[in-house]
């Protein structure tokens, strides 16, 4: 029933639709992509994790109520499909205003109703140096 | 076959090996416990995300070479299953000999041969602030 090429691109598609959202500062579109079950967390980068949709939710108003829309580049995406689960791991850079970032994400999908829905997001910043190794 | 509850503890005690071997820098039983298959990715506070497994090694041995071995008082785990995938998220309460740091983390785990193995580690640094929303 589950086809993985399928599986990996619809994935990709869900984790574009979660930045589209972000970007656009649209909470009806993020409530939509967000699953409203059990064993939702959401890390915002500095911040502790939130766990469960209302939480989660309050935390997209606050941003979106922000000054700066936030502008993104993705870079280096990679999807996993496990079952009825998949995680994608991407480089979220963020042009503002002021400054320029980049923020290193895992966001967790689920299958629910035949679609995906995110369970987890995580990013956090990377430091500016020249290697994670140097 | 599968047991939610029983899931739900062998998930947590996955994790909590993980973070003795963290503890001990035991890079054995790391090797051991982590996925050496596809889709691993792994995401040190402050760091670019690493992956497959070996890079995701070199990194560990990096950091147990470091001088200050870590400790963890581990907070607030929240484990979630979902077929055979299980995500958890813990606050890292890390005592170093010189400071003390929370990290967020987001720890994602695959059922593989009946047992769990850890294919994504997402660690980020939660800031010195009063309230996430403050």
């Amino acid at each position: 029933m589950s086809d993985p090429e399928h599986d990996h691109d619809t994935v990709l598609a869900a984790n574009q639709r979660f930045y589209d959202a972000f970007e656009a500062g649209d909470l009806d579109a993020m409530s939509d992509l967000w699953s409203h079950g059990p064993g939702t967390a959401c890390t915002h980068p500095g911040w502790g994790t939130l766990q469960g949709w209302g939480a989660i939710s309050s935390s997209w108003f606050a941003i979106f109520q922000g000054p700066a829309p936030a502008q993104f580049i993705l870079t280096n995406p990679q999807a996993h499909v496990s079952g009825d689960v998949a995680w994608v791991t991407v480089d979220e850079n963020l042009i503002g205003i002021h400054s320029a970032q980049t923020v290193a994400a895992v966001n967790i999908f689920e299958r629910q109703g035949g679609g995906w829905k995110m369970v987890c997001h995580h990013g956090s910043p990377v430091a500016d140096r020249d290697t994670p190794d140097g």
